[in-house]
């Protein structure tokens, strides 16, 4: 199935959770640096920062844990929270693409194949 | 589960469907007139009009008749593949809220609770 399926939450809190919040997320982890994660997407180092903001104040508990100082002004890291909330994300997203397979296949079925 | 949960596939051609163009296609079904179903949605009648032209390019048949004429400047018709695509993504997004509910329910466990 070549169509790529993507889920957004949206918290009845107001908030939400879609594909972008969680990759910036998973490289936060994997650079272990907010500006880096940003880079990776185009981003500006404040809007990095504003989502991270965001992110750490929509759960009860930060996601994104900043490293102070040192010579390379520090880093962040992902909290163990940070980690099960991108890991459930990925889950439910894998979960959704099984089910939902044979509807999409179905909708393929009927798309123009030039454009 | 309070959180709502939405559906976007990005296909292999480029397009892509999501809960706007089927809030849309269903209205026009409803309303019989793109007209009121952009209205609907605060929508301008331009904008109504290219996403139906959008739609019926993006598959192999149109999802949208226009009805000619007539005293009222006619209106609009869902085909029936425009009612197939809707009961499609309706379906694969209920699958796909059964089957991601757990994980969803564990995220919703730790948000935050006020602002």
């Amino acid at each position: 199935m070549p169509t790529r399926l993507t889920l957004r939450l949206d918290f009845e809190t107001g908030r939400r959770l879609g594909p972008g919040k969680v990759a910036l997320l998973e490289a936060i982890g994997s650079t272990g640096s907010i500006a880096a994660a940003g880079r990776a997407f185009g981003m500006s180092y404040r809007r990095a920062w504003l989502l991270v903001h965001e992110l750490n104040r929509m759960f009860d508990r930060p996601l994104i844990e900043a490293r102070g100082g040192g010579r390379n002004g520090g880093g962040a890291d992902l909290t163990s929270l940070g980690k099960q909330v991108i890991a459930l994300y990925r889950s439910a997203e894998s979960k959704m693409r099984k089910s939902a397979g044979a509807e999409v296949k179905r909708i393929e079925r009927s798309l123009a194949t030039s454009d």
